[in-house]
């Protein structure tokens, strides 16, 4: 257990003074230091507590019999990468296996937003993540859930979060402001909801997450940062960026595994010469694929530097500016007295190798390998079994009745190949035996959403195109956001009921059935949303679920992604949720049949 | 009285939206965005209740009935200037006469440290100051002092503030920290309270104000850094302020009166490259002539600019940047929505003329002049009638003698112009009558220090050189850092003793006595440090003063600032004390006479 600065100022100043011996000593590095933006060489550094005791020129006198000694050998000391906004459960690991996946990228600190699992679990939920968060050897700081459920009326979550909750888990330990305020449209109307939980937020004087996820810049954004949002993460142009930073919020620039908002953003820095300290970088969702192979904030700082940001910009941009944003530069963020001990050693700053990785002053990581022991977190059983269908379902459960006709115009969600937004498509289909029939030549099959939480046995059900099945299959999910109820889409009736029934049976995940037979299942047993296994397992059955889509014809980018946002009743056009299908130009409920 | 964000919040998002009127627009600006280091032109910017609720292109849908509508002309709209350290007591003014002195000058928010007043009145005196800046129309933040006596044991000030004290006072409303924590060697040698000072205040996460006036930057530099301490002001070298900053500590510049820290300072920026954002302007000590005469940060401001610094950074270190380091930063030092609307209308970005100036959206101030309505303060009798002698004096109580002697050697204090540290110099003098008599024309005359707390009627006698006085005359003061007793210097001891019986009688100030002649007297009725009246009146007297000290035969400059800090036992060689003569060189008692 990390004791506070205030706790430990004597061992450090003892330790700086030389009369008592650090744990660790790193001798002769280069020192990139993110206050003064140099890099200062002949470095050594001494640390005691988990946290830096002094940082400067020959800390000989600082070594005793017992001091570990590292030499750095001249490689550049970085401050450990701060992740500014993420969701665990976009991993699909739990909060622990997603912290053995980033400490050998060089992450140290993660602000998360459990938002997920309290779709499914509520307060209990979020707990449940803070409480392991605060049990791991890094920095895992917790956001409280805003918007549970994201559209009220239009869905109804496993959990609902009123602003009286909010205010509770704000005085929790560990958590560290209000998750991504998404309901944008509530703010600049003042929704009494949204009002209550961002003044709870500021009263306690924390930071209030922003999520802005419309390319209006005129009154509703400038309303918006009025209302109290400090950041936001969902600009995607140059111009959006500086108009947040001019507002006094924190632009926020995401590289997710699906987001690429570095780019265009980071121009107003390298072209415009806005001042880059109101900059913060996060990649609010990373696959556990890319977990395993691409990184993870090391990744975010390597593409925004290659992007031509000068390196040390690039690294504040994960470090002290972000934790000056949370209100935690005084402990977190720099490599300076103090602070905790969290830091990479790497040779090239914009390659940006992590060759070592020390939180709180114990090695972690090593050329790229986990090296500490950070035991499974032993989630309780309350935080499984949560798929509660109600019963076995049948073919006949996704029929669509039509009586009387020969033939019927549909609805049909348009899924659009990368991008979050769906079409709102129409289509003509037969009627047989009074059921309308899928047109699996013209890539029209069914989706539907299956109550999960409560086990009313409710199922709704739609069309969708655009996945391009072209054999029988079945594809479930327990993720589906954001009420995280079960989304089957599929082909062929059997195979429909046969991968809900498998996900209920194994507690939630996601599965590919195709005439009967199993190509993939990713468990997840934890809420439905999260595996306990490890990220390369995960992302190895991630890919296996990939491919067997794609043996069933389907090729689109991303096409899990797609299938897990059909129920986000927040994006336009057309969304389905377990109160039927939703027409979110209008956020109201619509016909499948169009009479 | 200013509600907060959080209860503003629905009002100014309304106003945003157009749906409520502002209660004041300017128009036409060009915007000082201090967030993204840009100027931004044709800039509208909407208020309401003491807020910005609006800032960007066109605020006419912001504009009802009842909106005061001011144009700006073109013209930059810098936030309201923030003073990062000061103590109102160096211009022997309260409060509020200090608020109206600088709001002319662009400062809207000072963070002070009542240091004097605690030495004089201890908590009671903090928070009488608290309260009078709270009930002012601009932000004063009050820091707690840390060092009250500054020299235990070395001189008994009017009152002790131990730790438990200080814990207490930082729940106060409107407290923002620690005051300077000059006790350096005590912070590097783990001294007990202040260690516990420092850990209340990192406990209440508030702000530990550093002082370490010391050029050494070796282990005792760094020990101080991991103490805890978060900034200092202290720094006169451009390696004292990287250091600091590399360290994460802010490095405050410091230009007041007396003190000329920034264009050396300012060169780590300038000319080293290193990045600003951790450098903040301060003034620390301002006398009244120079709030009457030159200004106040605008002062700093401009003289930064004119050392090459752009004026962005420079405004930035005056706003932003402290705002930031307080903790601040949502509520104040940016003209940004939700902040309050503290904001100068200029002309000209580098010259800074100050032609309107707005606190929390009213106008405090237009071309110079306070135009805002600022009470006077009341005082209590509490705070007032605090210097007690105990009796009257008479010239016999400034006898220093020496039975059975022609000759002795005394130890003189050796006042240096233009520095704080004196000189321990030796010098020869005669025995008349058994007592020591002075060197008119050697320039050695008589130094008291006369409590005045506790009416011991205590007097300790010593020997002063280098005031030039070459007539009879005495000058005697209240203010005499830090422990405020009465500091008089004198060629002629019945002068001597008029002077401070006319202090006793009028509670408190400054006086000079020229052969039994009233040359001048500066009244400080509140704690003998503070006048109620304007600062233009006390510029006046003080100017009567520094004049009659010239009559006198005193040519050094900062005369009267030299009298007041010969009591300063922490800063070498030779000091008084109500304990004794004080070698500062040793830290202890010695004796005017060599033996």
């Amino acid at each position: 257990m990390l004791q506070s600065w205030s706790e430990t100022a004597p061992l450090l100043v003892d330790v700086a003074m030389g009369r008592k011996p650090a744990d660790l000593v790193i001798r002769n590095g280069r020192w990139v230091n993110v206050y003064s933006g140099e890099i200062v060489p002949n470095t050594d550094i001494a640390v005691a507590a988990g946290r830096f005791a002094y940082v400067g020129p020959d800390a000989g006198h600082t070594i005793g019999e017992g001091t570990k000694v590292v030499d750095a050998g001249g490689r550049y000391l970085v401050p450990g990468l701060c992740d500014a906004h993420m969701h665990v459960e976009s991993g699909l690991v739990t909060v622990t296996e997603f912290a053995r996946a980033v400490a050998p990228h060089g992450t140290t600190t993660m602000f998360i937003d459990p938002h997920e699992i309290a779709n499914v679990l509520g307060m209990a939920g979020v707990k449940l993540m803070n409480d392991e968060a605060q049990s791991l050897p890094l920095n895992i700081f917790v956001q409280v859930p805003s918007c549970v459920p994201s559209a009220p009326g239009l869905e109804n979550a496993g959990a609902t979060l009123n602003a009286e909750d909010v205010r509770e888990a704000l005085a929790w330990p560990n958590i560290i402001g209000l998750g991504e305020m998404m309901n944008f449209p509530g703010v600049a109307a003042n929704d009494p909801k949204m009002v209550a939980e961002i003044a709870a937020t500021q009263n306690a004087r924390l930071t209030v997450g922003g999520h802005y996820a419309s390319p209006d810049l005129g009154r509703a954004f400038h309303a918006y940062a009025a209302g109290g949002p400090a950041d936001d993460h969902e600009g995607t142009t140059v111009d959006d960026a500086i108009a947040r930073v001019r507002q006094g919020m924190r632009a926020m620039l995401r590289l997710g595994s699906a987001w690429f908002d570095v780019a265009a953003q980071v121009k107003a820095i390298t072209e415009r010469g806005v001042d880059p300290r109101n900059f913060v970088l996060c990649t609010d969702d990373s696959h556990s694929g890319t977990l395993v192979n691409d990184g993870h904030m090391n990744r975010v700082v390597r593409h925004a530097i290659a992007q031509g940001l000068r390196p040390i910009t690039a690294i504040q941009m994960a470090t002290l500016n972000t934790a000056q944003h949370f209100g935690v530069e005084r402990e977190l963020g720099s490599i300076a007295p103090g602070r905790r001990a969290d830091l990479i050693v790497t040779s090239d700053l914009a390659a940006l190798p992590v060759e070592m990785v020390f939180a709180r002053g114990r090695l972690l990581a090593e050329d790229g390998a986990l090296v500490a022991d950070i035991p499974a977190y032993d989630y309780p059983a309350s935080a499984k079994n949560t798929v509660k269908l109600g019963k076995m379902l049948t073919a006949a459960d996704f029929d669509i009745a039509a009586a009387g006709a020969a033939q019927v115009d549909v609805r049909v969600i348009g899924v659009v190949e990368n991008q979050a937004p769906t079409k709102a498509l129409q289509r003509s289909l037969p009627v047989r035996d009074g059921v309308v029939a899928m047109d699996r030549p013209g890539d029209v099959c069914q989706i539907a959403l299956v109550e999960r939480h409560r086990g009313t046995g409710g199922v709704v059900n739609a069309f969708v195109s655009g996945f391009g099945y072209d054999t029988d299959c079945a594809m479930a999910s327990t993720v589906a956001h954001d009420s995280h109820h079960m989304i089957v889409v599929g082909t062929n009736k059997a195979d429909m009921a046969q991968a809900a029934n498998r996900l209920q049976e194994v507690g939630g995940g996601i599965v590919l059935i195709a005439g009967g037979k199993e190509l993939a299942l990713v468990e997840l047993p934890v809420a439905g949303l999260m595996s306990d296994e490890r990220a390369e397992v995960v992302a190895e059955k991630a890919n296996r679920l990939v491919e067997g889509m794609r043996a069933c014809g389907c090729t689109l980018n991303n096409a899990y992604m797609q299938h897990s946002l059909l129920a986000l009743v927040v994006i336009p056009e057309l969304r389905i949720s377990d109160v039927g299908l939703i027409d979110v130009t209008r956020f109201e409920k619509t016909d499948v049949i169009i009479r």
